[in-house]
């Protein structure tokens, strides 16, 4: 079973799918906790060369290109292996937060982006939790961890209101597969929803 | 006017490509000469990302998406505006290098190149000199240089052959552009005909 966590910048996606592992693993399951940009050695790579540098070091085609290349390489080397072995591999961020950010940069990018998921990796999660959180809130709670050095989130809170805005028409977009999360309680009552689902899910997967 | 130089290792494309632009910058005209992978300081990190390291450090699709990146970035930075501001750029390599290596190693990798070139590139280049030479002589001639570190060249007589074979396939493909040059002559008598054929071409352009 394949789970992607998603969400603004602070919404807290990253503790949520560290959470879950543990939830996981707790119960005696085998899970593969990994993130996007990177997630493999050929991935960070490619990570570190489109986060590192100047913003504008890269167009917007060029950067969607590299991100394509390390999600490739991040499939074949750490997410399908996994997933062929049985364990569960849950990953901070996958391909909705390529369709987010750049389709907010420029509408007619959402174009390309698919397009090149569509050749490059086609298969989507089995599971995306969108972690929602207001606007306001999360910016409050990306600016006070130190030392995190993402680039996307050196911008404001207009730009997190519409990112969150992507994110819930993504969440429409997919209902099939992705769950809505209120980020905005207490972790362990988001991290016990997040468990609830992933296990019901998990029990579906079974059966089938 | 967008002019490549396409060939087997040790063809003799990039001297041939030099001699291009010594020729016509002689006549006063303005030359950007350029190479792939690589042409933009964008470019050639990630050349050096796919080049440098273990061979097998990465997938032919992850190659594919990381050279059509470097591809991208070395169109918007380097290739366009120089034929925007009217200059004459003559590339050691273009597309057909990427569409022969990748089609030799897998067949079906061949369509993943040409829907990657047409979402993210779409240009080919007015002309395009495929310089022949017999693969043993090639062989021989990219081995005796030193220091020269490209892993494609790291293989046999056998595969020099079926290259050959693939770029005489590519003019074939596209007789529109694709101007094939015994590549087998003195150094001067292949550049002459090269420079005959390319003054020819920018007397057309010009008129037209």
């Amino acid at each position: 079973m394949f789970i992607s966590f998603e969400g603004i910048d602070g919404s807290g996606k990253s503790t949520q799918a560290r959470l879950l592992a543990d939830a996981l693993r707790a119960e005696g399951r085998d899970v593969v906790l990994t993130r996007e940009p990177g997630g493999s050695p050929g991935a960070e790579e490619i990570r570190r060369l489109v986060l590192e540098g100047d913003p504008d070091r890269w167009s917007a085609e060029t950067e969607i290109l590299l991100f394509t290349a390390a999600r490739r390489d991040h499939m074949e080397r750490t997410i399908l292996p996994a997933l062929a072995a049985g364990k569960i591999v849950i990953t901070d961020r996958f391909a909705d937060s390529t369709r987010m950010y750049q389709g907010l940069s420029r509408g007619d990018l959402r174009g390309i982006v698919d397009q090149l998921h569509a050749l490059m990796i086609a298969r989507e999660p089995d599971l995306t939790f969108i972690i929602d959180m207001d606007p306001a809130k999360g910016l409050a709670r990306a600016k006070a961890r130190n030392g995190h050095e993402e680039r996307f989130e050196d911008f404001g809170e207009g730009l997190q209101a519409r990112m969150r805005d992507g994110f819930l028409a993504l969440a429409r977009e997919f209902p099939g597969r992705c769950q809505l999360i209120d980020g905005d309680r207490a972790q362990e009552a988001v991290a016990a929803d997040v468990a609830a689902i992933a296990r019901k899910s998990l029990a579906w997967t079974a059966r089938a």
